[in-house]
């Protein structure tokens, strides 16, 4: 399911519309930054964006759902993503992740937290990392229909890990993100390389 | 300078002998794990080791230094590393990578400290990341000097975010660790096709 219709999925059953869904994560975003997530609590999130408590554990049924739904909400969405191509398709994901700017004080309130909570890794698995890994897998899939890559090559399983491991390591090797002109160079020289047919 | 020499180094320059340097280690890690990073003083060290404040001063000069030096401690060492072919090299590395066991008290209260302060993510840096830089040049030198591997291939400015990143990346995304099985694995489908001449 795209972003858009996972958004107006959620504004139905909420009967909220995206405008207040936005409200709303604008609100959780808000409390993560200045309390972290252990302090985090549902009524201040009812109280800071005027819904009700029943809504929130409706739509969201906890703090963790609910903080992952805000978190997903501030990414750059991923679907349609379908050039034609493979290297295409992975210098369009570049350009969106490369562009992308990250919340640093919302995921240091996060991350600690989900080391610990199970929970809300758990959520934040299901809300940020598996679309993505779908979009990757469609990717993949894709380019294999089309001739481009083969069929079970031994480096598809590491397709996501070598997408997802620079993006965390280039900060720890070299102090600064992965952009986007940083991504394509590097999906050129290692990744297409592994995926593409000879 | 390999981690022996490092330690008796710092041994001579404090006049301690690696076992007092250990212990000292130890308890900088068990305040870590108990009190978390903010709340670790080098009163707590001195008192806990039985040492001076001034010992500490002299060798580590504050918390930072400190608190990378005792997580350098339990790192395995990965010197003396150097199988005659690169293929040796990364798998015994995997060995050594795969079989350290991961101390996620201490990184839980180290890893948020050292998005906050500049100064404990230089030392981290210092003792933690550039040593294995070191090492993973030189395991590359000695592969274009045997002609394994080719000088100035684009892949190899990559190789030590393709080491990291998947040590990372696979938990966040199978929520297990990257053992040495796993780890042979990506080094023979993705890592030695990118960096070795075909």
């Amino acid at each position: 399911m795209s972003a858009t219709a996972a958004q107006a999925e959620g504004a139905r059953r909420t009967r909220l519309t995206p405008e207040r869904e936005g409200e709303l994560y604008t609100a959780v975003l808000d409390l993560l930054r200045e309390a972290g997530y252990d302090a985090l609590t549902m009524d201040a999130v009812a109280a800071r964006s005027r819904s009700s408590k029943a809504t929130l554990y409706r739509q969201w049924q906890g703090k963790p759902r609910l903080v992952a739904a805000a978190l997903r909400h501030q990414r750059p969405p991923l679907d349609r993503l379908d050039t034609g191509s493979l290297r295409g398709d992975l210098h369009e994901l570049a350009g969106r992740l490369g562009e992308a700017k990250k919340d640093v004080a919302v995921l240091q309130a996060v991350a600690p937290a989900a080391h610990k909570n199970k929970d809300l890794a758990e959520a934040l698995h299901e809300a940020l990392i598996q679309p993505e890994l779908d979009v990757l897998q469609a990717m993949l899939d894709r380019a294999v229909a089309r001739g481009e890559a083969e069929a079970d090559a031994p480096a598809h399983e590491f397709f996501p890990h070598l997408v997802t491991g620079v993006l965390i390591a280039r900060p720890l090797i070299e102090w600064c993100e992965a952009d986007a002109t940083y991504l394509k160079r590097y999906l050129d020289a290692v990744v297409l390389p592994a995926l593409l047919r000879n």
